[in-house]
């Protein structure tokens, strides 16, 4: 088999494996209990449970694997940052920000339930994400317990995600001021900060001391701003049945972006440059690393 | 001086110290950024420095005196809890849950700022929590900061805080339902559940092994019960002025509450028991357990 079909083979494999076994964690760490919490607990399985790419956990289980990390570990931290994902999905849905109707192809939360539960259902499964990560049961090892919390805490709150969520918001009332460098900053900020834990908590769950992550660090910038281009790209030119959610927004809203900035042949030129970029930064590995070489690919080849 | 005059004075220092120490740590832990973040953590230094009684810090600072924790780190623990406890309120005063405009004399959070600030604000203050538990800041040992996290998030999450907020919801749709175990068991988690945490932290960092903290969380569990039926009976008899927010509103909207099912004077009486329960768990302790017994009755016996 060709090398490309190969690697296109493997990612293919990889994505089926990592959805059906987060559907399935998910599933374990959520059972619905017989009292009033029941409403709570179904809505963040509507949630959490089914669509969705796992991009992130796949990026943990992909980085753990180059230091032989047992699978079921990587997946175990590799939930609790899709459920920070899925929290921050669920929040940015509600009707006082992004106001979606949409997501994954089915009602978003508040309107498959009401916008109290979903404004709670996020925050169970943001605390959900540290319950995972702080249990024994995730590794035996408190050491490592405690760095994968604190990386995920700050690639999550205001200095990470959220910081960039209220530029983005922010973005869009003063556009103006937005130039490329703030832009990357933002962006550097609202998706690459948790597509960047996800490569971390692989790193740290293979102990790897913080000097020997630098290769891996700039693999995590490059595909962070490659995949918001990507979905810059796929808001403008993308088809909303297989987004599963509402496209041009952005646009419409008059919101400075990297497209809006650089034109899409540009856009589409740095997104290929990032994956470039990304890939070199893994030539200290070998074939072990081909997964997240294809990962790099994905990215800007996906077409949702 | 006499005995409870003497513990009266031990507690308003208490309270006075904690409240400034409380004060001072968020300014320390939340600079603004001179950037376009600067909204986010004005925000969460909105809700976060000033007001509030700080009852969780003093719990967690307390405890840990029993076990001669330093207090710098028992306050860095409380302000955790804290960061919970804020948070949670910032959430529960958006429109689609209490809609409430006045928290601490001052206009809520999303009525000074808006309401995608607020929402993002208190999921910013829910992860600082977990920074500053797993943080080499905080202890000295992994073991404990693992410790501490897995026992805020699993009390803060669907099986603690949030699950009691979703009963607390379904009770003001379904009373009917909800007869005094079950309001007994919605008020354990909805507030029960934090003010257990801060008993817990307090014993987390003085290294007291579970099977040592029987007395300390079943304290904990009658506080937590007195401190909500003192807070049901405010609610009625309370002064809106005093208390910095809306009154009332339970009654108003018909919901089933300690106070609803038992009438002031069983609710009064049960609280006191409650009360002298919390201090018989503490038999086993000396005079240094005295701040633990003025918190319980302070409990009952404030008047915000």
């Amino acid at each position: 088999m060709h090398a490309a079909a190969a690697n296109d083979t493997l990612l293919k494999d990889a994505l089926e494996e990592i959805q059906s076994d987060v559907d399935r964690g998910f599933d374990g760490f959520l059972p619905v209990p017989d009292d009033q919490r029941a409403r709570l607990v179904e809505a963040m399985r509507y949630a959490a449970i089914g669509g969705g790419k796992r991009l992130r956990p796949l990026l943990v289980s992909a980085t753990a694997k180059l230091f032989q990390v047992p699978r079921a570990t990587a997946l175990r931290a590799g939930i609790a940052v899709e459920a920070i994902h899925v929290y921050s999905l669920i929040h940015d849905d509600l009707p006082c920000m992004d106001d979606d109707a949409l997501r994954h192809g089915k009602p978003t939360l508040h309107k498959a339930f009401d916008e109290a539960t979903a404004v709670l259902a996020g925050d169970s499964l943001h605390a959900l994400a540290f319950e995972i990560l702080s249990s024994p049961n995730m590794t035996g090892d408190p050491f490592t317990r405690a760095e994968l919390v604190a990386a995920l805490a700050k690639a999550s709150g205001h200095e990470g995600m959220a910081g960039g969520q209220i530029m983005d918001m922010v973005a869009e009332e003063e556009s103006e001021d937005f130039d490329l460098p703030t832009i990357t900053r933002l962006q550097q900020l609202k998706t690459g900060a948790l597509l960047g834990a996800s490569v971390e908590l692989g790193a740290i769950l293979g102990r790897v001391a913080p000097e020997g992550r630098t290769h891996l660090h700039g693999y995590a910038r490059d595909i962070g701003l490659a995949f918001q281009i990507a979905d810059d790209l796929l808001d403008i030119e993308g088809d909303e049945e297989l987004a599963g959610k509402a496209l041009r927004k952005d646009a419409d809203a008059g919101k400075a972006t990297f497209l809006s900035l650089l034109g899409p042949e540009r856009a589409r030129e740095q997104a290929r440059m990032l994956v470039d970029q990304a890939i070199a930064h893994l030539s200290s590995y070998g074939d072990e690393a081909d997964l997240l070489r294809a990962i790099a690919r994905y990215i800007v080849e996906r077409d949702r």
